[in-house]
């Protein structure tokens, strides 16, 4: 079977902190599928929460600030879920049946990790939305970029020094790392990179597993 | 112990499909608070979806239309149990504790009939999201005006005969009446008052059932 035939309608996620070098990932991954033969018409970018117009207004809630109205923990959940069941049934899913190569910014792990390991909602529960909202759809394969989060926001924000805020979110994203590891252990379609490495290096490992990957295929 | 004392701190809710008279059996409610000797400021009324800052935002995003994009099923479930759990997180539970007694111009049923009898979505699914988002909240009374659609739409719109889409909306409302039935039929602090009735006889019949409420409290 040609490459282009087993990429299709394949869905690739990378997944990390802050300023882990997603975005960059991102670029590494199209210009490897490019090099196989895949047109430019063939990929499809995704992030969430977000990507339809519906999904953004979500992801405007997420992100807003209300006086004396803060987001509750639980209802930041539902809305991450909607947004991604709303981009994933009006363009994720249209995109592969129409045989393309989806590229997700961030997908289902990101919630487990932030909404489960950052603000401490059970992963159990979490999963229980998922399979609500989802059920078995999954990603391809996933490109889990791991960081110490002092590096990724120190990335993120081009310097070295945190403040007394973004110390204090040290702990939230310590927590979220340890789940993204923990999922990346637990899954065969998922590979984890040092993302702590130079662009050169961080670059090759990834096309070295997608090479691995597309040979298992 | 005084009858202020005994409904402090308790939530009542209304449920019924659209024209049922939901909003003038909140007036009958009022009146029979201040009967029993209740100030207006210890009366709290909510209306669902909707009823903080950011739970408003999500009913625009239920309400909105968009070209080209329809919300998903179960992204709209998905949001009106964010938009149920900001209110009750923000507005019922601190009203609640600060002894009021809280009407509710709908909530949980309302999801079960519409999204689960209405669109189809699995009653136990629904059952699972209101778990992870309201644990073992719920109302300490609910009310459930039954009306045929029918009737409940000419009601609405002021007028008697309903037009192509309105007919085949009745389907809809028909599934979502029968899992209110339902629900009213298993729930022993829930009943179900005839609202194709006149306005004084459903009045007498809400009053004689908050008497009857009121006694076993
Ligand atoms: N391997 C690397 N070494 C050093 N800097 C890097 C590396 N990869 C990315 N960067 C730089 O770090 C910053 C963050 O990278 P990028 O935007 O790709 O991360 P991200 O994971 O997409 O972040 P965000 O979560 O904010 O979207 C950018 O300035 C990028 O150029
Ligand atoms: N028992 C009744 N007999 C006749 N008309 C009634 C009765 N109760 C209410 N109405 C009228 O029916 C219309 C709808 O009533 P109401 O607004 O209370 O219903 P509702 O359940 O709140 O509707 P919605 O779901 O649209 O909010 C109003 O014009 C109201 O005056
Ligand atoms: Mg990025
Ligand atoms: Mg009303």
């Amino acid at each position: 079977m040609p490459v282009q035939q087993k990429l299709a309608g394949k869905f690739i996620v990378i997944e990390g902190l802050e300023g882990a070098g997603k975005s960059t990932a991102i670029q590494y991954i199209q210009d490897w599928l490019i090099s196989k033969g895949l047109s430019e018409q063939k990929i499809e970018l995704t992030r969430e929460p977000g990507g339809t117009v519906l999904a953004e207004k979500m992801r405007d809630i997420v992100k807003m600030d209300v006086d004396d109205e803060q987001l509750d923990d639980k209802a930041e959940l539902l809305i991450m879920y909607a947004a991604r069941v709303q981009l994933v049934e009006h363009k994720i899913k249209p995109a592969l049946a129409d045989n393309k190569v989806v590229i997700g910014d961030r997908h289902n792990w990101s919630s487990l990790a932030y909404q489960g390991g950052g603000r401490g909602i059970d992963l159990n529960l979490i999963r229980d939305i998922k399979q609500v909202a989802l059920g078995d759809f999954k990603a391809d394969f996933t490109l889990f970029l791991d960081i110490e989060p002092e590096l990724g926001l120190s990335r993120a924000r081009g310097r070295g020094e945190l403040d007394r805020i973004e110390r204090l979110a040290i702990d939230f994203f310590n927590r979220s790392r340890a789940v993204f590891q923990q999922l990346v252990a637990d899954e065969p379609s998922a590979v984890c990179i040092d993302a702590s490495q130079s662009f050169t290096d961080v670059e090759t490992a990834i096309k070295q597993q997608l090479d691995t990957w597309l040979a298992s295929l």
